[in-house]
């Protein structure tokens, strides 16, 4: 039985193509805004019996949160078999520890809000540090496609002499990835975080060899103060103007013009967020995750509970 | 044992008194909101073993949800035995019905969100419409408290001979108990709503009788329409400005303003949600359902599950 693919707020672009690719069933998904700040969701097509996918666009999250359960809510109640979410930027999941006593830890609560909604998730590299899988916070099958294979045949396509090279520690795990599928050197530099907003970076040893230009890859560009801060420690290490790549483009305030204004050679995100600076397509990715996803079909369940 | 209250954002003028009624433990909630738009809660204080009362102020209430359901999540973590919430103004409740099919019905859905992460609320006169007790939204105790009193009280203080009007037949059960309570002659006007502001009304047959000074009572001024009609209404069939008061002061937009400028003599409100027209005062009502509620001591559940 064909899908349904309902379609959040800012999600439009990814959700045409996802349709047509999974050969969903035509359906549509409205948000009306009453006076008073209360949202209503309004759901047409034929949902009953059939596997829908919400796909919804989740940077600065917490407002399109009430959308998305009503929208997992209603589709239950027009007799969808499992509600899935598709969301290719996964947000909070860097707030994966209480820093201080008392602290939110919002990865793994915002994690157990979706998995009381939804039976199933699917997302694009999720910011993964000290909790290494999405099933230590979903209680729901919770599954990641990943963003370096197209960035590697990005770089392979338009970067000649490629250095890979990753802004901090925790950007090894995809800048290794990312080299390897591109056949490129790769290095990673190394951060002492101060503050939301404050960071200082170190080049590695070797710095970057002659003739080679550098592509700075992240998974997220949120302030962009670590890409700045490394963008400006290669131009000052007398370095060629790095690419800046990344999956997700958050871009919090002024971000993508300060890390021109750095001395970028070019921004180049993904599409797992809608940004001028999109030139990697997940969709891809995403198709081939769903269909994985349908093919074991995950029945519906009692929404939170074991 | 004595509880603790956690005040969230625009909650605290009620915070600081329900916390020193109840003789709840020092303890602190603090908002961080990150530049990409997360948010993260932390609570300072002792709350091992202790009922949690968390306070919250939810007109415009998508954007609240996430720290409401946070500070839930992290009071668990840190011990509270049970986790409550006290929302003076309980929001989605005008949302009681799928006008056509497919729509999100506010009312059950953000009920069930709530059920699933605390484990009891209390409210100050819900808007029921459709649905007649907040038993058949939640499945975790939920109890509600009236303003009819402190509004009774108030008209027998400032009104002489009035009548009570409410601007439509939904808002008979509020004008009942208060006309009941300040001892005057009641009566309620014909509505007809077309779309999200525009509504029609008609008066009584019997009008304003001669002497008698109107005071308009409701339970919510959103957008201010019906409130604004009623009034014009009155001061068309000569009757003298109608004092307008009301249990929830959402205002939507220049509800306010409007109401004066169409002839209201003075608009008069509950602190359930904190306003410059709040006159009326709800403390005294929920101390004593919150006392009621801890002296029944619902124990900590698995948030959602039966």
């Amino acid at each position: 039985m064909r899908p349904v693919v309902l379609v959040l707020t800012g999600a439009e672009g990814l959700g045409t193509r996802l349709r047509a690719s999974l050969g969903a069933v035509p359906a549509s998904l409205r948000l009306h805004r009453f006076p008073d700040g209360e949202t209503r969701v309004r759901i047409e097509g034929d949902l009953s019996g059939r596997a829908v996918i919400l796909l919804a666009s989740l940077d600065r999250p917490d407002a399109k949160l009430v959308p998305l359960l009503f929208a997992a809510a209603t589709a239950r109640e027009l007799g969808a078999r499992s509600v899935g979410l598709v969301a290719p930027y996964l947000p909070y999941m860097r707030q994966d520890l209480a820093f201080h006593r008392g602290e939110s830890v919002g990865a793994r609560h915002f994690a157990g809000i979706l998995s009381a909604s939804v039976d199933w998730l699917l997302t694009v590299d999720p910011h993964l540090h000290r909790v290494r899988r999405l099933d230590e916070l979903f209680t729901v099958p919770a599954e990641a496609v990943h963003a370096a294979p197209a960035i590697a045949a990005w770089i392979r396509a338009e970067v000649r002499d490629p250095l890979v090279l990753g802004p901090d520690q925790e950007s090894e795990q995809w800048v290794e990835a990312v080299a390897r599928g591109a056949d490129a050197p790769w290095a990673v530099l190394t951060k002492h975080r101060h503050g939301d907003r404050k960071v200082e970076l170190t080049l590695p040893d070797l710095g970057v060899p002659a003739g080679r230009r550098p592509v700075l890859v992240d998974d997220i560009i949120s302030t962009g103060a670590t890409m700045r801060q490394a963008v400006a420690l290669l131009r000052a290490a007398g370095s060629p103007a790095p690419w800046c790549v990344a999956v997700h483009a958050v871009f919090a305030g002024d971000a993508e013009t300060e890390l021109r204004r750095a001395g970028a050679r070019e921004v180049v995100t993904s599409n797992t967020l809608p940004h001028p600076t999109n030139r990697l397509d997940v969709l891809p990715a995403l198709v081939e995750g769903v269909r994985g996803i349908l093919a074991r079909a995950p029945a519906a369940r009692m929404a939170g509970c074991p």
